[in-house]
């Protein structure tokens, strides 16, 4: 599926991403050798015809200009044709001017495409506190829409500009055949590597769909799709100020998703199926990660406690060491789950560490060392508590912490 | 002051510190030019007459046995005559035979001392999961027993035996002169360097006073001296199984604190001040870190806020990869008091970077990076946010985010 998964696989959209000159000042000598993430930086996804849309956004209290501006059109229930996302700079705490920047770019785009300035939505992501090169920007706008097409290549485009320190592209779609041989489309796209953390931090996700379904429809399954995938990354346990996913539906397929049906059932298991492959990506693709990590937890009293548990293994420093070491230091995950703040009783533990017994009613099992280390030598890990105190669950993804991740946040700006 | 002190120096207590070979498994052939710290693994701290105690502890739901047991003696209102603290091994997650292995030890300094097994605390930290090994332990005994001297070198060997991954020896007194010529003494030395976090986290701090206080005032006095200080530093947020910090009093000096008298305040005042320089100290020496970093917050509208402003910028990794780059980021400490969970207007918050304003009402300032770097070159580094919702305050104390503290914690136990 990774092959062919782009942004523009439902029907009635168009992508393309550009150099404007902030990742790469030397527009004129690009490398072609180079990965085109390192000079692309400001992309359109745009749909034929108006669309429905519904986001969700970072819980940070200090929120991007860009961001404010979309969660207004947004949340006003207008349809929208499109969004512009600018990586480098974040249009954050700069003042009144991020908001105008904001729509000036909004208004140049929509110049280009014949709308409505409040029909494109805005999204920035990158260093906070310096205000937007609206020159290098504005003057980019042109052949970012005149070059606006379905194809794979400027659908790869429009997610290589939004990324920042990803390493990866992170795309995905489905084609869902409902009953009587209906088909609809969904594909997603986003960037994120560092500063994710519930609720949302550093990402950005676009999801599409050709499917026609109702803005408040379309909300409450994305909040029902971010739950349990975006909403359990952690890389760094940073909330950044910028994050959004939203999702488009133009309805180009003529196929109508009607609340409480089964299609609509359909619809948003593949919907939080796609958000959590890329939330998967996300975490592998964790500043600086070399290894992916799932933290499950099983039979906690609370839904609460159970929250409380994973986030705290998942955001532990020392445990991400130790998984980037592939030291078998189970006792650190015993450590943070008697730290999170729930409540359990620790001599009822059991710890797994990609199914193996670590710990057993609290205490350290003789576990074969060996095999403990042929299983942290993997790339993906998993690590299994079980409480039994209740029958709750949660679970997050996570990735390890490497000198990579020093070396990349420690000169991130500069 | 650095330079004299040292946990004899309150009248009437002797401390010694020996190589089991936790650490260096070949006693014999110790190389006497490595630091002590690398081979002295087992410390006591004893008082020649009974001593009133108060102790602090981790809030971790896991606790360690040896910590286990000295809480129950603590708690006990019992009188002591020392503590005994081995490094290399936590003595924790092993289920019964924890406690069992404490009471062991405690029985054969008991033993040794001529006193009663209750009367000698326990205090274990290192790895978590292994049994302690009681014969390398008891060998040790006789010669840690014997060797109990007052003199500067033994306790200086008390600390070193105490120390894990910290760098420095961290050890602190005072003489305090009270109305009519009387003097009392006190002094403390403490291990703690990764896995510090409130509360009290991977730290062991023990004070001695020959002071006379009641067991009720002490703890008070206690209670009140870590608020601030030692429940104020975070290295990374992780918070440990076997953390306590102890105050043994044994009325040497013949001088009565009583409680509610102006003795009362200038001893608490001391004791709170000798908190402080070691909280600085554990911070300075954090793993790995190049820099110490105090977070201070003022006008925030609650105390909790306060403190969750102060722990938020004082966890975060990027931040602290941040000050590590020397880089100027500040957008990083605005996204962090953003996701802080305090409840502030984004647009009155103001920071200061070493007294350089860097965020004004929200907006990022028209600072001299030149400046900026030059204060970040500094190894202390303060920031400051304002908040102007009330007239709460907090500070934090914590260190950077470095490769080697990467490279520590890959492999610490192995």
């Amino acid at each position: 599926m990774e092959d062919i998964s782009y942004i523009t696989i439902p029907a009635g959209f168009k992508a393309n991403g550009v150099a404007s000159g902030m990742k790469c000042s030397d527009r004129a000598n690009i490398n072609p050798d180079t990965p085109k993430y390192t000079y692309l930086d400001v992309g359109l996804v745009a749909s034929d015809t108006p669309c429905t849309v519904a986001g969700v956004y970072t819980s940070n209290l200090v929120k991007g200009h860009s961001l404010v501006r979309s969660i207004g059109i947004i949340e006003s229930k207008k349809k929208v044709r499109g969004i512009i996302v600018n990586s480098k700079n974040a249009n954050a705490a700069v003042g009144k001017a991020g908001i105008e920047d904001a729509d000036f770019i909004a208004g140049a785009v929509a110049k280009e495409l014949g709308c409505s300035p409040d029909e494109i939505l805005t999204a920035s992501t990158g260093v906070i506190g310096s205000r937007l090169p609206l020159d290098l920007i504005s003057a980019a706008i042109p052949e970012l829409v005149s070059g606006l097409s379905s194809s794979e290549e400027t659908a790869h485009n429009s997610e290589y500009a939004m990324m920042t320190t990803d390493t990866v592209p992170k795309e995905v779609s489905a084609e869902i055949t409902l009953a009587d041989e209906r088909t609809i489309r969904i594909a997603g796209q986003a960037k994120g590597s560092g500063m994710i953390h519930p609720n949302l931090a550093t990402m950005i996700g676009i999801f599409t769909t050709d499917a026609d379904i109702d803005a408040d429809l379309l909300k409450k399954m994305l909040k029902d799709a971010v739950k349990y995938t975006f909403n359990r990354v952690s890389v760094d346990g940073d909330t950044s100020v910028c994050d959004m996913v939203v999702v488009l539906a133009n309805g180009a397929s003529g196929v109508k998703i009607e609340e409480g049906s089964e299609d609509a059932d359909v619809f948003a298991e593949a919907l939080r199926s796609l958000c959590e492959d890329i939330a998967r990506m996300i975490a592998s693709d964790g500043e600086g990660a070399t290894k992916f990590v799932e933290v499950e937890v099983y039979g906690a009293g609370s839904e609460a406690d159970a929250k409380l548990i994973v986030s705290a293994v998942a955001k532990s420093p020392l445990c991400k060491t130790a998984f980037y070491g592939m030291d078998a230091n189970c006792g650190r995950i015993l450590t943070a789950v008697g730290y999170s703040g729930a409540k359990f009783d620790p001599e009822h533990v059991d710890i797994k560490l990609s199914g193996l017994l670590v710990y057993k009613d609290g205490v350290a099992a003789d576990f074969d060392e060996d095999e403990a280390s042929r299983l942290l030598h993997e790339h993906d890990i998993k690590v299994e508590i079980f409480l039994h105190e209740g029958d709750c669950y949660d679970r997050m993804f996570t990735c390890d912490f490497s000198h990579d991740y020093v070396t990349i946040n420690g000169s991130y700006r500069t």
